[in-house]
């Protein structure tokens, strides 16, 4: 089925890198760094681990879709740094790394000790990447947040769903997910900066912030004096037809852009007495009557199968979609053609794969994907690598201050937590 | 206001780009690399330039707000490179740079000769991001897309909205402006690797991966036989109450992410009754009574105003935020300390301002912007950097085969064009 080229390797290999992450900004962050061909250490706290390890359902043979999706090609220390000898050794990490993510409550590490003088102290070169939920300054510096509220906060909500209907919110984490690819781009910014100065950064990013890039056109449309925008589900402000149409089984997604469009749509349809009906023969007019042009386009559509009114508007070249569920994207043809999708090898997740970072570089995916690692699974080793020897590791694991692997499929029965 | 410090200078000062691309896609690429201090030169049809300036309403004094929100730090150079004379200027100028973003239709710069062979061999060091709508393989390869179709493509427009409601698209760019971040950090890691091979690179981006990476946490759920999602408008499918409530004058947004802040947030509301209704005391059954739950908890929250809501609910550690309209966003208090938008001396927009660059490198953001130029505003200098003589450059601008700057304030009158 995927005869794309194997991976080549990340240019990221010499670079190390420390998530003291939770959820989905920080690990995403790293993982796109992971991809790239770092190498990462997830600190995770000893018995629990990552927040997301306990937020199921959704599972996959008992283990978090979402802790899954967001930590592979990474090394798992289980570490309690609230203890001074875990602090000795997160300190230890930091010194021999180049990269520091984390993403807990604001001031959370800082009122351990690791403030970012003192991280830049222990490594001078390091690029430490701090990620809160509004930002370093400000009346709400110190609050913590979560994409959704954040949506809410940043006006996203307010653009989302139908206008007659409730509010809505984007139902995946754009603002989480996206603060991660700000930061892995952070990153590789700052590295560039490294080779010419010699010194590390202390880089800093918010949910508010990546919220404000994604409403940026419409925030900026606001301040040149154009009014705020309301909800148009589907649709689009500036064009009628744009947007989901119901069919006799489902709803199809149409876009007739300009004059002819709308014209061929008419037509392959049997609607031509649509196409300079009242008021419906410009867009200009449309626009105005969107909500006439929609519900008369509406019962047209409702007459045909989703199938059929696919395949009269491919055939009149009338831009559509089908309005995939995620059972059909994943079965989808196109969508395999392009291998978005690799099967990972996992201890004890049957049928494992992933969602490939979205680029290929001479066709090739950059990252050859390793199973997200049981909590704990590489402390031994790590801390091994660092200097400590064999009875030392013992020692820490035996009075809790680090969490050995577990056998294989004994992980921490999930708990229900705040997804959010 | 803003006491943040002034920008650095950004790595990237060193390197050249050469962007044909319209809409939002590429241009928010190459936007990106110029907030980080690239050069970027934007190759954009004569007379009309990219579909973006036409988009409008809405509109700056003038100018398409999309256009402004996406084309800063970048000079402009009209071209009509169908032209042969025109080709030759594109060949040198890629002869000349690091970078080539474009995201024209499929296949079309191959078609005027420019394959992925062609450019590597007129630069083996030239790093080629080609961005498309459904990647490079596959059945649907060749088709254009546009964000909204491809939101239905890929599920998300599936599971945006309320499930009583029409199916909703998230209603900025996700697909156009994430591909815009993926390649930026494409060029990132080609650049990386470049530097150790000394050649550059294809890179291959489609608006149909970037939709992918965002579903990718639904999406592996249902790998995993969690069923098909609904659609939850504001709502979590694993927490209730959380979203969007209904006040007596707007909404707010409230988390209960657990049973503690589900008792804590009943008390702030003198709703005392609820807390431990029948099945409403644990988290676990108020998922299973979702439309109880929010039915019960919107009776009282629309007993309120929603500052008297934010209020309580602050005051009782209940996660919660207004539900801000762009307006508002714009004004907030947060939203101002942290200097997210800076001005932007513009020649003939007034007030004209932009959204940073969502990271600050010691607490500054990465660049200092310019305007985003008129139309061949740059047509001239980069010619003459390139190695035309003056008589040249007047010779192919006689002709039509370059644009030169009209006069400020003489931009082409906003046409009506496909938003998509």
């Amino acid at each position: 089925m995927n005869a794309l080229p194997t991976p080549g390797r990340g240019s990221l290999s010499d670079v190390r890198v420390v998530e003291i992450g939770t959820s989905v900004a920080a690990p995403m962050a790293t993982q796109i760094l992971g991809d790239f061909g770092a190498e990462v250490v997830k600190v995770e706290r000893v018995g629990r681990g990552d927040d997301s390890r306990s937020w199921a359902p959704p599972d996959w043979d008992g283990q978090s879709v979402t802790y899954l999706a967001l930590n592979r090609n990474k090394r798992s220390l289980a570490l309690d740094f609230k203890d001074p000898r875990g602090m000795g050794v997160l300190e230890e990490l930091i010194r021999r790394s180049d990269v520091l993510v984390q993403n807990l409550r604001p001031g959370a590490l800082a009122a351990l000790g690791l403030t970012p003088e003192r991280i830049a102290e222990l490594n001078p070169r390091l690029i430490y990447c701090e990620l809160t939920g509004f930002g370093p300054t400000g009346p709400r510096s110190g609050q913590p947040a979560y994409d959704p509220l954040l949506q809410a906060y940043s006006g996203i909500v307010s653009i989302t769903g139908d206008d007659g209907g409730e509010p809505a919110r984007v139902p995946v984490s754009i603002l989480d997910i996206g603060t991660g690819m700000w930061t892995a781009l952070a990153v590789f910014e700052a590295l560039r900066r490294r080779e010419r100065t010699g010194s590390g950064t202390h880089v800093e990013l918010s949910l508010l912030q990546t919220a404000l890039t994604w409403v940026s056109m419409p925030l900026l449309a606001v301040a040149a004096g154009n009014g705020v925008p309301s909800r148009l589900g589907s649709g689009l402000a500036g064009v009628v037809p744009y947007g989901a149409f119901p069919t006799s089984d489902g709803h199809v997604f149409i876009s007739a852009g300009n004059d002819d469009t709308w014209a061929r749509l008419c037509s392959a349809l049997d609607a031509e007495h649509l196409r300079s009906a009242d008021g419906f023969a410009t867009n200009r007019e449309r626009v105005q009557q969107r909500t006439e042009v929609v519900a008369a386009l509406s019962a047209v559509t409702r007459g045909f199968s989703s199938e059929e009114v696919l395949k009269r508007l491919t055939e009149n070249k009338v831009p559509c979609s089908p309005v995939h569920t995620l059972d059909q994207v994943l079965a989808d043809e196109q969508v395999r053609a392009i291998g978005a999708l690799t099967p990972v090898e996992h201890p004890s997740v049957r049928n494992f794969q992933v969602v490939n970072l979205p680029m290929t570089f001479e066709g090739a995916y950059p990252s050859a994907p390793t199973a997200p690692p049981a909590l704990g699974a590489d402390s031994a080793d790590v801390l091994t690598e660092i200097g400590l020897a064999p009875n030392q590791v013992t020692e820490l694991a035996d009075s809790g201050v680090v969490g050995l692997a577990e056998p294989a499929g004994a992980d921490a029965p999930i708990r229900k937590g705040d997804p959010a």
